[in-house]
């Protein structure tokens, strides 16, 4: 795709109305527990309810939905074994192109199945021996697709912000915004809505510990790269942020609270047990580094987005379960 | 409380002004999933997002908001081990008045804990060895309490039946409705709000398997007594149905629909793992039906109420997990 103009506020904007009718436009959850815990009012953006189950299709379908249509008909392509994989099969069936995802042969068989299910062509790689970037590339080039990259690229970043534009609509003025950061896609598009609307506004990334990439970056104020984490939050398991998102980030955050993966699971447990939701070990950094203290001088009114809730029951037995 | 005239869909509707702003208006879910899978549309009405985390706050507070001012000043009683617990405790603090539950000694902490938390006082007896009825009716006139059933009285049953109303003023017409059945006060107070607004409306029940007592009872026109039921979904082992409860069942029940504990877990993943949402057994019994194909002949429109959702994640693991 081509290269970037900066995003806008314009951007979240015209995004949201091509999203209009398309994504979800997902509810805003309070709890007065939660409230009592942190000592504030939390209004959590509950994007475990978006389709496909995480706010990946925004910036997907946004992304799709701006191509020439010559471009458009001929086909998208992503690599992901992830939530980005089924938001650009099912961005493709809603705008009548294909997709062909490129996923790795060891990917498990509920996200290949659900990537397929949304009329996708899966084509799987060894993990171990391939280069996911370099192969993407050529077979796109070779049967003439558009990537669609999960999170670099102005379009998508615009795309995910719609999620804090609806927060703010719904909730009115907040005093900070608490987002996981994975590539900063989400965060970035956030951030640009949250701060053109709102100047005041604390913008607080959170990371899992063990993939603070984004945290030493904005430290050493150039991109970083760390070793693959282990974390179990695996949305955000990357070791470099992007290229577009990461200047967005280091002029729009005010800081990045980082979580372990026990206080992951607590916060889980915490949405599953008092909210009634289900939030995969991503969607719950947010929440976790509230409920953690991780965030310092929590304000008064604070957004949360909770990104996504695309976990199995036997995994999330597995991970919560005594 | 003093005896019951029938309830009518205007007693539903003061129940429903009453209840505004106290309680939630919980949102009705779609999933394009569950509909394909059961070849209908599907509206689910997420009584788990209700506060106390299930409908009966509905029927409690409508019943002990309608005391007399002097009488509900001297507090209000239940027996209960479950929802309706906390449901009065909840009633009883919002109204500024005390509330004392009667639960066994051994019940869950959790349970212990959650009634104290809304600030009820909890008196424990000998499950095995006192008669709870009596000792409730003893209690509550021992300190001048007025006990709120959980299901046989008029005005909790208007309470209930605020959840159809809701559903149906967010849906439009349906061709059926299904709710589970325990003491039958959700899904007579249903009934009655369902088909005074749309007469031609299937009202379908749901009962587990073991615990058929309305379905028996229907069968012989007459209140049957069966053995204490062993099923997971808790909120429905009862033996016999209501007194009250049942002649409006009677009138206004299409059909009952069985479901199996297994059906039931099924369904509680399919919950957790497609909707995202969290429910207990008894309010996943009417997706479970709809799922194991229980429903015959599933009309075009159809809503469920999914009618709570008070399950800690360890027991769901126990449930759930493999």
């Amino acid at each position: 795709m081509a290269a970037a103009p900066p995003v806008t506020l314009d951007d979240v904007r015209e995004a949201a109305e091509r999203l209009q009718g398309m994504a979800h436009r997902t509810p805003v959850l309070t709890s007065r527990t939660l409230n009592s815990l942190v000592g504030a009012e939390v209004f959590i953006k509950a994007e475990n309810f978006q389709r496909i189950g995480a706010f990946k299709f925004r910036g997907a379908y946004n992304a799709a939905s701006r191509l020439p249509a010559d471009q458009l008909a001929k086909g998208i392509a992503a690599y992901s074994s992830g939530n980005h994989a089924q938001a650009t099969a099912l961005a493709a069936r809603e705008l009548g192109t294909r997709a062909v995802i490129l996923m790795p042969e060891d990917a498990p068989r509920s996200k290949l199945e659900a990537t397929t299910g949304y009329g996708a062509e899966v084509v799987t790689y060894d993990r171990y021996g391939q280069d996911r970037s370099a192969l993407a590339q050529a077979l796109a080039a070779d049967r003439g697709l558009t990537l669609i990259p999960p999170y670099d690229h102005p379009h998508v970043i615009a795309g995910q912000g719609t999620a804090a534009l609806e927060l703010l609509e719904d909730t009115g003025p907040l005093d900070a915004l608490i987002v996981p950061v994975g590539g900063g896609g989400l965060i970035a598009g956030s951030a640009v809505a949250a701060t053109a609307l709102h100047p005041g506004i604390r913008v607080i990334g959170v990371e899992p510990e063990a993939g603070d990439d984004t945290k030493r970056s904005l430290e050493q104020g150039a991109r970083v790269t760390i070793p693959v984490p282990r974390t179990i939050a695996d949305g955000q398991a990357l070791d470099t942020p992007g290229e577009i998102t990461f200047p967005i980030n280091q002029r729009l955050l005010d800081a990045i609270a980082l979580v372990s993966d026990d206080e992951i699971v607590a916060a889980m447990r915490f949405a599953f047990e008092r909210l009634k939701i289900v939030l995969e070990p991503s969607g719950a950094t947010p929440l976790a580094a509230l409920l953690a203290g991780r965030v310092d001088n929590p304000p008064r009114r604070i957004g949360v987005i909770a990104s996504g809730g695309n976990i199995g029951a036997d995994r999330f037995t597995e991970l919560v379960g005594r």
